[in-house]
């Protein structure tokens, strides 16, 4: 268990002492964005606290404070994993109410009014700038799913599925901090997908969906050429959000053959602004779904415990106000994890960079309501999803909020969670 | 015909005053990359030149020569086309031999001995900062082949092909600059298709490929949710560059289903360093091929000469010295056009930045080595290619170097042309 905090922490805080996670912070009073911390509802500016000597307890940070001047966490990400265990320890000790380090801000007034910001003021932005994002597969039951619909049971998993990490490369520009709002996308429509020939409608999407996953940011940079190796791609990541994948599956089925999905996917995908490191969600960390297949040396990994046990939930709030948790499910159920996914991505030489994000790929348990997508409950769009209030659902309607949160732990250990990851679907701008 | 130049430009360079292209350059006594232009085999330093008042005679770019200080070409590119043209052409009336700036550059020894610079002695750097980098699939013939290949001629094409430009996207952390080498890349291959199970066995990539296909950078941002109309589109386009697009077609064949291309592609993309702007290419328009499909509103363009004319060329060395050129064919083989390209990638709100890459797709032509790939030229893997020297090649050896080139117009009036995009393949890395 943690120590208990000096300032007041509610125990439902996703935020307790034992997370300290790292965002992108900007106040109405300070409008550049800058590096923060969050405990409970307190925000901790790192801009200010690290110039007005916050860091005078921590050595190794010293040479390396400019970083918390920087308008992403790219550059404090690239400072590598030692260092930012050090600083979240030396941020959880500045917060403990028997602080080794009182005068630094517990006893320090000033300093106090300076850098701590309550959580209402703050505007969140996109953590980190994102070189590369690349959206995974991992989610087996998913994957198996959406695959049964399309090729039936039998055929749903294709040969490669457990033998690598399957992926495509996804559209950096278009990932977005929660809270943006989403215009439902125009696209290309098959809508009698027998006719001959087949001729697309132009029309907004009508089959607009969500996919629930997790994120993972890279920290450390490998040159071309030069492969991860399983045992050291741990160090390769930086913290973890959450995700939504927002996917206009009609657009989807049309445009993906024969090289992958591409404006179903590109139009918005939402992020939660702080960013947990994996030292926080260590001691969730749990076995995932196991895969059968015999892996080649370069995805095996000694440990078991390669996922992590987050209680991850989706709620869907309709214009009128209703608000429906439409999914719960765990972050463990992956049948890759993160690491092997480095490993498989850099094994024929590509680069990662700090700010590359890698998405898992949709989430989903085995039950109707733990399924991470809307094309997953309602069969490939053959039954409506219920909703609180009276309403139904095929697929997403416009004025609807789809808001993912994720949380590891007890409230009395100290939760550590993400925050929201949420998004409003506005209706399709008009088409001139 | 352009003007002639009072600096000699041998009849055979592609960077006559008719082209004056951007790039970024370092050189050993100045190791910070800056923006320069080329004129036959001479750098003209353009950090230097704006420094020292060298668009004294230009005043629309004068509030903005800080882009001339920048490491890439992005804050050049995201001035807009209006002011790349009229940079564009006060640099050629700066060269003009009976130039009305005789005091800028021609008589002005100080600045020519600081800011010209010969190109043997410049380092070339990738020209731009890629945010995200598209590949499309617009050689029909390309598309044709392969997909006979795989699928037989019936099916060769999938239904979307003629309705919207296919693409997928690639990865922009493995762009690299010509000159650059490349390590021939691990990954799984299915030796047997046919086995059951399907068992991938862990090996370098046995079926190298190229992939000869144009680039366009982005120089317009769009924001998220705003399409950019067709009639628009072009005012997206900085310039263009020759790429060399490698692929690992065992790689591929293996990983792509059901999400495309992943591995196979983003080991390396090689590109030609320096940009040509569409203002240079414009006396080389013509028309592409024809597109028989009726195309909905937001892909259908006004004008008919909507491609370029464009003599490319590759040519492979092996590591014995020997070079033959295995295509030539033009850059007018394509079914979509760039400013189709953005229309479609952006038509369901997706945001382009500049310094956005997109690929053309595989350029080829209708006869044996007039095709932009080997996979093309060997039917799949099964009739080799004759080299001069006696050589065969099924696909690409440790020590070939391929180097794409390209060229517009003819000496009399000044050529158009890329410079080399060129790359030798190095042996896989040793794996532990």
């Amino acid at each position: 268990m943690s120590p208990k905090p000096w300032l007041p922490v509610a125990p439902s805080s996703p935020f307790s002492l034992a997370n300290i996670p790292f965002g992108i912070i900007s106040t109405p009073g300070a409008l550049i964005p800058r590096p923060a911390t969050i405990l409970g509802a307190h925000v901790l500016d790192l801009k200010v606290f690290a110039e007005r000597n916050g860091f005078a307890g921590l050595d190794e940070i010293k040479p390396h404070t400019h970083v918390f001047s920087a308008q992403t966490l790219n550059p404090f990400a690239a400072l590598g994993r030692p260092i930012h265990s050090k600083v979240r320890m030396y941020l959880q000790s500045v917060f403990a109410e028997d602080t080794p380090h009182p005068q630094v801000l517990r006893d320090n007034e000033g300093l106090r009014a300076d850098a701590i910001v309550a959580v209402g003021s703050v505007t969140m932005h996109l953590p980190m700038e994102i070189g590369d994002y690349t959206d995974f597969f991992a989610g087996i039951n998913h994957a198996f799913t959406v695959g049964s619909l399309f090729r039936g049971p039998q055929n749903a998993l294709q040969p490669n599925y457990k033998h690598l990490p399957v992926a495509y490369h996804s559209r950096a520009s278009s990932v977005v901090v929660s809270g943006t709002p989403v215009h439902r996308p125009w696209g290309q429509i098959l809508v009698n997908p027998a006719a001959d020939p087949k001729v697309p409608i132009f029309s907004p999407c009508r089959r607009l969906d969500i996919e629930l996953e997790l994120g993972a940011f890279i920290c450390k940079a490998n040159p071309l050429g030069q492969p991860v190796p399983i045992e050291e791609a741990e160090q390769s990541i930086f913290g973890y959000v959450l995700m939504n994948d927002w996917s206009a599956r009609d657009l989807q089925t049309w445009e993906y053959v024969p090289l992958g999905p591409f404006n179903a996917k590109n139009f918005a995908t939402t992020i939660s602004p702080w960013v947990v490191l994996p030292d926080a969600l260590k001691p969730f960390a749990v076995g995932g779904i196991e895969n059968d297949a015999e892996l080649l040396p370069y995805l095996r990994e000694t440990r078991k415990q390669n996922q992590y046990d987050i209680q991850l939930q989706v709620d869907l709030t309709t214009a009128q106000g209703a608000t429906t948790t439409v999914t719960r499910t765990s972050g463990k159920n992956l049948i890759w994890s993160f690491a092997q996914m480095v490993a498989h991505h850099t094994v024929g030489g590509c680069p990662m960079r700090p700010g590359d994000l890698l998405g898992s790929g949709t989430i989903s348990g085995t039950d109707e309501r733990s399924r991470g997508s809307l094309l997953e409950q309602n069969l490939g769009g053959k039954q409506k999803i219920k909703l609180d209030g009276g309403e139904e659902r095929m697929f997403l309607c416009d004025g609807d909020t789809v808001t993912i949160s994720g949380l590891c732990g007890t409230e009395e250990g100290g939760l550590v969670g993400f925050g929201e990851c949420s998004g409003q679907i506005l209706e399709a701008i008009p088409f001139s």
